[in-house]
C-alpha cells in the first residue's frame, strides 16, 4: 500500500484532533460560559499536536481503530494544553505569549485560567474514561493509570516542581536529565504507550523496545526545545523565546554548548531508531515523526 | 448485631484515613522533595474526612470490602483536598487560614500550592485506576468517569467559576442552588455512589433512591455550611469566618435569613432520610452521617 506522505498524514491528523477535540470541550453557551469559552481558547486553533501524533503514530503498531485514538488523543493533548495554562501564571513562569496569542490568563483572567488547567484535566481522564469500542475496560483502566502517572507527582508535575526548584542553581547532566525524563518525557511516553495499547497485544519485548523509543524521543523533544529557545526568535516560535536564559535556567545548551547539545540530540533520535528495528515497516510513521520533533530546525 | 457508635465509627475512619492518604501520597523524602511534603501538609492532620465519611457509609448498604473503600475514599479526599488548596490562592479566595492552620500557599508559596493541587488531582485518579480484588475493571473504570464528571467542568471546577462569577451579582434561588449543586453537591454525589459501586450492584430504583438522597444531603451540606460561616467564630471553623459576606458572595443565609436557611436543610435532611426507606438497617450509617452534617452546629 502506498503511504500518504509524513506532512499530509500530520496535516490530516492536525485537522482531525481540531475537531476532535471541539467535540470533546463543553459548549461554550452553556454555564459557565467563560469558564467554557477560555477551554476552548487554550485548547483549540494552535499548537503542533505533538502527543496526538505520537498516539496515531503508535496506535499503527498495532492496528487499532482511529477513531479510538482520535479519542484517546484528545486526552493527552488536554493534559498538555492544562500544563501549558498553569505553567503560564504569574505564580509559574509569568508568560504572556503562547501558540503566538495571549496566555490564557492574559486573554481571561488568571482565576479561570486556574480553573481552565483543572478542568482540562479531569476532562482528559474523564475522556479515558469513557467506553471505546474494541478495547477492553481492563485496557482502558491501565490507560487512565498510565496517564495518571505521566501527569502526577512522579511525572510532569513533578519535574514542574523540580524545574522550579533549580533556577538559579548548577545542574548536572544527570539531574537535569531527571528533570526532563518526567517534565516532558513522561506525557510524550504515555502518548506512545497509550496509542500501542489501543490495538493488538504487543509482546513484552517490544513493549520495552517501545518504551525505549518513547524515552528516547521524549528527551531528544526536550533537547531541541532548548535548542529552539536559544536559536529562534518569538514569532517563529509563537513564545516568548530566549527566557531560559533570561529566567537562568538550566538547560542542554547552558550545560553541553549550541553543537553539543545538537550531537546528543541526533544520539537520541539514532538511539529510538534503533529501538523501533523489530517493528518493520509499521513503525514508519514512528520514525518519520521522531525525524519531524529532532530535524524540526536544524 | 450491635452496632459500634456513631462517633467511635467516625473516629475510627477518620483514623484509618490519616494512614491511607498517607500511605498514598508520595515519600517526602523522594525528589521533588518540597512538592511531596507541600502535598503531605495540605492532605493530612486535619479535616473531618465527609466524603470518606459518605463512602464508608453507602459502602455499608452494599457490603463492599473495607479495605477498597478505604482506598477509594483516599481518592475522593484528595480531590477535596486539591479543591481547597486551589480556591485558596491569591488569584481565587485568597484566604490563609485552613483546618486551623496557614493554608497551602502561605505555608509553601503560591507555585508550589498550584502544583499541589495539580499533583493531587492526578493522584485520585491514578488511585482509581489501581486493580482493586473483587471489584471489576469495569466497574472501576465507571468510578473513573463519575469522579472526574463530579470534578470538571459539570461538577466541583465549573461550580468554582459560577462562584466568581457570581460575586456581587444577586442570584435567583434557582441559581444559587445550581451553582451549589456543581460546587460542593457532586463531588459529594460521587462520594455516596462510588461506596455503592464497591460492593453488591444496587438494582435501578434503589440506585435513583441513593442517588435523590446524595443530591439532598449533598445541598443541606452547603446550607450548613453557609449559616457556620455566619454564625461562627474562625477559632471554632478552623477557616476564615464571615469571608462570604466579606466578598459579597450570594449564600442561603443572605437568601432565605437565617432561620429559613436553618429549616430548609433540616428539610433536606428530611427528604434525604425518606430516600433510604427501601434499604432497612444497612443504611443507618447514611442516615446518622447525613444527621451529623445537617445539626453539626445547630
Amino acid at each position: 500500500m502506498l503511504k500518504q506522505p509524513f506532512n499530509e498524514w500530520m496535516e490530516q491528523i492536525q485537522q482531525l484532533m481540531e475537531q476532535t477535540l471541539a467535540q470533546q470541550l463543553p459548549n461554550t453557551a452553556a454555564l459557565p460560559q467563560r469558564l467554557h469559552q477560555a477551554m476552548h481558547y487554550a485548547t483549540l486553533g494552535g499548537g503542533k499536536r505533538v502527543r496526538p501524533l505520537l498516539v496515531f503514530a503508535a496506535g499503527e503498531l498495532v492496528q487499532a481503530r482511529p477513531a479510538n485514538l482520535a479519542h484517546l488523543a484528545a486526552a493527552l493533548e488536554m493534559v498538555h494544553v492544562y500544563s501549558l495554562v498553569h505553567d503560564d501564571l504569574p505564580c509559574m513562569d509569568n508568560d504572556a505569549l503562547r501558540r503566538g496569542k495571549p496566555t490564557c490568563h492574559i486573554a481571561f483572567d488568571e482565576a479561570t485560567a486556574l480553573l481552565v488547567g483543572d478542568a482540562l484535566q479531569t476532562q482528559a481522564f474523564q475522556i479515558l474514561a469513557t467506553p471505546l469500542t474494541d478495547v477492553t475496560p481492563q485496557t482502558q483502566l491501565r490507560m487512565v493509570h498510565t496517564l495518571a502517572h505521566a501527569t502526577g507527582h512522579a511525572g510532569m508535575a513533578g519535574g514542574q516542581a523540580i524545574d522550579l526548584a533549580s533556577i538559579g542553581h548548577r545542574l548536572s547532566l544527570p539531574e537535569l536529565e531527571f528533570m526532563h525524563l518526567l517534565k516532558t518525557g513522561a506525557l510524550i511516553r504515555a502518548a506512545v504507550l497509550i496509542g500501542a495499547m489501543a490495538g493488538q497485544t504487543l509482546s513484552q519485548e517490544a513493549s520495552e523496545q517501545l518504551d525505549r523509543f518513547a524515552k528516547r524521543i521524549g528527551l531528544a523533544f526536550q533537547v531541541v526545545d532548548d535548542v529552539l529557545d536559544c536559536e529562534s526568535d518569538s514569532k517563529t516560535l509563537g513564545k516568548t523565546a530566549g527566557k531560559d536564559a533570561a529566567n537562568d535556567k538550566p538547560t542542554y545548551v547552558s550545560l553541553l554548548g549550541l553543537a553539543q547539545a545538537k550531537n546528543f540530540a541526533r544520539e537520541l533520535r539514532d538511539d529510538a531508531f534503533s529501538a523501533l528495528d523489530g517493528f518493520g515497516n509499521s513503525a514508519q510513521r514512528l520514525k518519520e515523526l521522531a525525524d519531524y520533533i529532532v530535524v524540526r530546525s536544524f
